[in-house]
């Protein structure tokens, strides 16, 4: 049995921090040997850390209570005990910018769920289903900034993970979308917590979340987009128009789509072929959380549902349904996937499988 | 002082009915004076009949409480005791469509909430703000059919009202529509009662209301059409594609449009301007149901939202907001109102005064 | 037309205090003349300030939109703006103590939603239809602290308001309670803005609130006390036991409560007719807010619920219901009241209008 | 490896039904061989009986897809398909009382949920970590009734779960409850397919479920009474009241209990040393479906909650917490169970291991 790589989880304390820390427990890769959270946090047990902010049904691994937190200022200090580190924190992006880039300076990888480094043009932003082939960057980024083992790789927004997978399983088969509108009805627990008062969501829903129909429209462009000259050209050939709202849901980010094709339209049995045969390179390589099938799909009228199926391959699985003619576009179909699975945690360690397995790490 | 029309509610014990019930009651031109239902019903006293089913906040109004019920087929009776009715049953299309005929061939008016005469071609489908010159098909209407005094106007689906008054009152301004992409979050009343079960709704939302996204496709266009050579003729210039949802929300149904203009595009401050200044027939009559602006605006970025916004105009007004460019069309806005009072029977009780503002009562 | 008193609201920008501006609005006796909050929102107008986090449905009034915030550390400044303050401040108990004294120094009379002063023995703690003579603390609190025309009038805790007038009535009738356990069902509103995570709250509920337990145990006994010898005398003959749940409700607590009877245990009617002629100080001086009934009754059996009663008397009421015996004590019953308005901005109102209504402003 | 038992499930396609289906897939010592349902849907392959009305996560099991679905009526069939049948049926009690008879008669044993045969004499009512020792009377309800292999067991109400474990542990400690008064907080699960609608539920809480309460004091009495003479004699030293609430919860059951104990009482920490240490039949014989611990002890304030909590033990532990004193009785404390795993399938899936591992099956 080959020895688990060390990581480490920084901004352990928060909800995301929390996820980690549940999805890695035994994982069959990678270990936790650092809890790095703010000063307030650092030298504390990281049971006491998160008291009485412990967001996960499952309690805190034994191995990790007594664990003294870390600074996560104290970047030298990680380079002993990790490999790679998961980054979580929230804070301003110009702070954590430059705190990822000190960690990977000292030859540490930073697999980050922050968005500060999305649009960096040497950073790779990886949903391994779609664009596995844009780690190429890592080489780059690494003769660029002079890093010795060091390397940056962020997961974009949750709310893009409904339909990119769907969109690019169609794209790669010869399909390209020209222009897709969507919907998304979103989970409180994408905004952390605690994020949406409960005086705000009972019996209600709101139309707007700040920053993430941007996000929403522009980030699966550059997913899209090709590598020359060192350096991503995002796929300026498609639009897509997102209205974002918050729904009282727990969990599971879910997408109305409309779509237009570039090129002739299909028939709805060869997306639906299309969709039933995709498989990404996570599959391919078999990484420990790659979900079998990638896209699910629901013959159901009404699926998919949050609650009934953002579980779908571990929490980690798009599933579909609904696919259906467009009176305006082509087609319509609904995609949900786990926000806080798929979309956060989960997404980053799969980023982080495919690294590894690519020899990055 | 004038005298009240004596006026009935069919189907008077459903959830329907009893907001027909509440808002008539004390109504400056409409008294109730019948209460009719099923056979199983008929003979009881109303509070009896809803008996354990009044799911209205204010009581039973005194006046009503001991009144017979009568049994709905017996339109002879009702033509005694009023000279309106209102259509508030739920049963199979065609028993509906026969027996709303059988009332108005005695004589009586029907205004109905029910969608078996929606697509009837001499039934005019109203709402009084965008289409209130449809109703001169009632004169035809009564020609073809032979009734003396009686006839039938419908009220559309209630998913509609969010968004027809606003892309009508572009339209009035000669700035006409071409497409629209809706997605609606709809409030579990608008199934009526009981409608979903908790158990689907706590946690979740639902893709996909049974027959709704085909009504809200196609009735907005008969709503824009033109009445000539006796007939409506849809507005087939535009096209409509919309995609219901279902979400834990008692009452509002709200709707996130994508739209293209005809012709060429106006400025956001225009449309703004469009929708600031719109009145409707209504409101020129002073109709008493007709909300005064029909057009609420709002200019948080986070509005409108269900609870906060669908008593706007006494749940009788549409509110819009995040009036905002669109990255595929030309732009989006967000629109509200209230489905079982605009969208149901506050939006008949509107027809009816609007039917008897125009001489036809 | 007698000339308004002139107020003030202290802590205006919060829940508490737009509760508060809204109640206020069109008050018949009151007029709001002074918005006063921290020193971070001293200076701007009162829209400014509460920008973003105007909670009510209706609009700020626009007679106070442009209004000046003050900062409420300005007691002096109040003075001459108006004669009574209501303090919504949220802050330090201790803070809170010293500065609703001050402004009392200054000559003004201060009704407060505040906890800092429920246990002062020289302040009255008011449920207006319970121990309206205990404003007789104005006397000895003026003497005591040599203020003129000031004082500080209390009310208790949003959560005892469901089971303590019901409770007083039947004491008032000779039917004194000997012990109570009453599990409450307490809405979000309560804990104030933002209060617990939607994150938190949807599909569940938390059996624990700080402090509330204490809280619903004791004040109640200091309410039914007695005053002599210048302080109040809690009724320590009666026990209550509160076991206080957080639920997934916008406004509205509950609490089904098993009682004891001190002496012989009367009978179903009996407790249900003292309930029915119920009528307190408030009814009987026609205070502005006070309800009629102060007790409403609901008979089915699944009633009082919070959605459907909690606005009975235009919020001020309590419903009860249920009323059964009890296989362990005499018997058992639900009550309801509104949070934010009778067990918060609204009591404090009705207590304001007593203590004029008596004399004391 | 042994041979598996066939079982039935008798009443298949409701939502209690679905729940054996999938708790029982799987199972180390039980195989189901036969789907029973009404006339309706007998004929039907199972996954076309249930079309559209699968409530369950996980997919209907591959073998049982395509199972036809039996008549519920006809026990002859069952008595060649299976060696016991789990009842599930939702239908009158006098024809659920008879049927169940019906199939002990062919020599079948029967595990129910329905409340028929609960107060029945010569039928354990079976809550295993309790009363193991129940399960005596099928010795003597064979004989009195002839049944050859033949037997009927029952589980209680799923509203008692939640606090009779607990009471249990204290009396077979030593430390009996004299009283005890109970508010449960309960999900809509409970009441089955469709149940409450969610128009009823959302931003609301129902104080009352039919039946509910009457179950929730007796049951508790005759689970805690004596076997003798052939009968079982309820514990009439023992009193509760229980209030019943239905809350806007998916699944779990929660219950507030305060408890006078009938000798001394004893401190907090030997009543955490109760539970703690606590083991039942259940555990002794290692059945496959016994929780390890039976009870959870929480430390956490606001612990248990139903959505962190209702997984505990697989969803067949009781989470406990918040024991502290009562200022009417002696303690208080906070019960959780999940009520459609631990509370109908699972608890009866447990009752059916235990009478195998003690030779009645």
């Amino acid at each position: 049995m080959m020895e688990k790589m060390k990581v480490g989880v920084i901004g352990a304390t928060g909800m995301v921090g929390q996820n980690y820390i549940k999805l890695l427990n035994d994982h069959p890769w990678f270990e936790v040997s650092l809890v790095a959270a703010s000063p307030a946090s650092a030298g504390k047990p990281y049971h006491e850390a998160v008291d009485g902010r412990w967001l996960m049904k499952s309690p805190i691994p034994d191995v990790l209570r007594e664990l003294t937190v870390a600074d996560a200022n104290d970047t030298k200090a990680a380079m002993d005990k990790c490999r790679l580190v998961f980054s979580a924190i929230d804070a301003d992006k110009g702070f954590v910018r430059k705190l990822e880039e000190k960690y990977a300076q000292q030859g540490l990888a930073v697999v980050s769920n922050n968005s500060a480094h999305r649009l960096t043009p040497d950073v790779p932003m990886i949903v391994p289903e779609v664009n596995w082939q844009h780690t190429d960057l890592v080489a780059i980024q690494r003769r660029n900034r002079s890093w010795q083992g060091g390397l940056i790789a962020v997961k974009p927004n949750c709310s893009v993970q409904s339909y990119v997978t769907p969109l690019y399983a169609l794209k790669q088969a010869g399909l390209p979308i020209e222009t897709a509108v969507a919907a998304t009805l979103q989970a409180v627990s994408g905004a952390g917590f605690p994020g949406p008062a409960s005086l705000t969501m009972i019996d209600n829903v709101i139309p707007f979340i700040p920053g993430e129909e941007e996000k929403s429209e522009e980030e699966p462009l550059r997913i899209f987009g090709k590598l020359a000259d060192g350096k991503i050209h995002p796929d300026n050939a498609m639009r897509i128009s997102a209205h974002c709202n918050r729904v009282p849901v727990v969990d599971g980010h879910m997408a109305c789509v409309s779509m237009k094709f570039s090129g002739q339209k299909p028939s709805v049995e060869e997306i639906i072929r299309v969709w039933q045969d995709f498989n990404g390179k996570p599959q391919e390589l078999d990484l420990p959380s790659a979900p079998h099938p990638p896209i699910v799909i629901r013959e159901e009228q009404d699926r998919p549902q949050p609650r009934m199926d953002r579980d779908g391959g571990n929490g980690m699985a798009v599933t579909v349904g609904r696919l259906r003619p467009c009176p305006v576009f082509d087609y319509r179909f609904v995609g949900l996937s786990h926000n806080t699975n798929r979309g956060a945690a989960g997404g980053a360690i799969l980023t982080a499988e495919l690294l590894k397995a690519q020899g990055y790490l």
